[in-house]
């Protein structure tokens, strides 16, 4: 049992929850909780610490599990438990999971894929709650530009609710030249914009599709704007001046996946 | 101008921003920014507080409107205006503003009202995020029970965008009772449940209509669910157990909407 806070390991732990370099450097990050400890891919689970009182309460079924998937763990005292975790009230098992990047090949070799595009999207909490969502509609692939926050920020993994492990993803350096490689595989992008002549539910998303999402305060650029095959305007009533960006993806989104089903 | 955080003005602020009984008691919340400054409606605006910077940088502009509206306002130093300020950047304008509860005769007045009913719904930030987006789907009224977060929580204000000025709220002791009210008067209650017969996009909503949403872990009370019309159900690929509240409240007044354009 790992008693101090100056254990190398727990310095680690410290470090991968606020550096995203660090968790980049390694190829991976962090989740907390039952659930995610439940649902993490075997094949990507490198560690897993448990606090002291937790593993003392599930032990039987803990033990089970880690012999029978030959788990590498460790265990925290309570106090150690703490100083590594990144919620105020720690839920005693965190893991160290393997970052996996999806590729465009794969997202272009999909029958008619639904694409989510994010450009420059800074709130961690909705970029998470855009994952969950795709995953609820059957998005094919979400793409993010470089600009984006952190997809294993912790507080985006929290919001993904697991969605991180299953929804393909992939960073991109340019996402202007991506929607132009999807343009040549006869994907049709369609940018959310205030200026969008038709209302997003005017137009057929049942063959492949992409939708493109902007920056919370700004939207998207004028330089991706002009390469989106169509701009869409999700209608507002009142005084609004936008939706948030998390409520503006789940509405393109479901719509797509209505017309779909 | 207001140079020590022990002025009484000062003190109140600070419980204002921290203490929903105190804002319930007085009646009246806390908004932060110009935004939320530009867009308060004049008669429910009771006082302004400006940041010296703030306010010699905008002090044209700033006067007029203090003389054009008869705006009882104060400066406070930035150092104070710090303290007073909920967010970690101030952006140098403080409002006090009246709350104001609609009631359920307005609602049902209202010509084939669109309702969203929300259940102990805890996070702030989801609950500011329905807000804005019934503006924009033109809902007429939200209905929260009593266990929901506080509306006026800073918080929840912030991810309003400015909605908590426009769209109608009431608390109300019993949703149960609510919903047979409605019921009486003509108006169906849907409840979003996994057991939901029928998918949400299934039904016609183009006459009186609420919607009801649950808390985020739990869902809806078994009490509430059984009191509802029609229980409806939002498809999910993957291995996704619900959606986002605030998500799956968007698809629905969204697609009400959709019908009803």
């Amino acid at each position: 049992m790992i008693t101090s806070t100056a254990n190398q390991q727990v310095k680690l732990l410290v470090q991968l929850n606020k550096k995203r370099k660090l968790r980049d450097e390694r190829g991976v990050f962090l989740v907390e909780g039952p659930k995610m400890f439940r649902e993490a891919p075997r094949e990507r689970l490198e560690k897993v610490y448990f606090s002291e009182s937790f593993y003392e309460k599930h032990r039987e079924a803990l033990a089970r599990r880690i012999q029978s998937e030959k788990l590498d763990y460790e265990i925290l005292d309570d106090h150690v438990f703490k100083t590594v975790s990144d919620t105020q009230t720690p839920q005693g098992v965190l893991c160290i999971v393997r970052q996996q990047e999806s590729s465009l090949d794969a997202f272009l070799k999909a029958e008619k894929p639904l694409l989510l595009l994010l450009e420059n999207l800074q709130d961690p909490g909705n970029l998470g709650t855009i994952l969950r969502t795709a995953e609820g509609a059957g998005v094919t692939g979400v793409i993010l530009s470089k600009g984006c926050v952190d997809l294993y920020n912790p507080k985006t993994i929290r919001s993904t609710m697991g969605s991180v492990y299953r929804v393909p993803t992939l960073y991109t350096e340019d996402l202007c030249q991506t929607v132009e490689v999807l343009k040549k595989h006869g994907i049709r992008s369609y940018a959310a914009h205030l200026k969008g002549a038709n209302f997003y539910d005017q137009e057929n998303y049942q063959s492949g599709t992409a939708f493109l999402i902007g920056n919370e305060g700004n939207g998207l650029t004028e330089e991706l704007t002009e390469k989106a095959d169509t701009l869409i305007r999700i209608p507002m009533e009142g005084q609004l001046e936008s939706l948030n960006a998390g409520v503006a993806s789940a509405i393109l989104m479901y719509e797509a996946y209505r017309q779909r089903r």
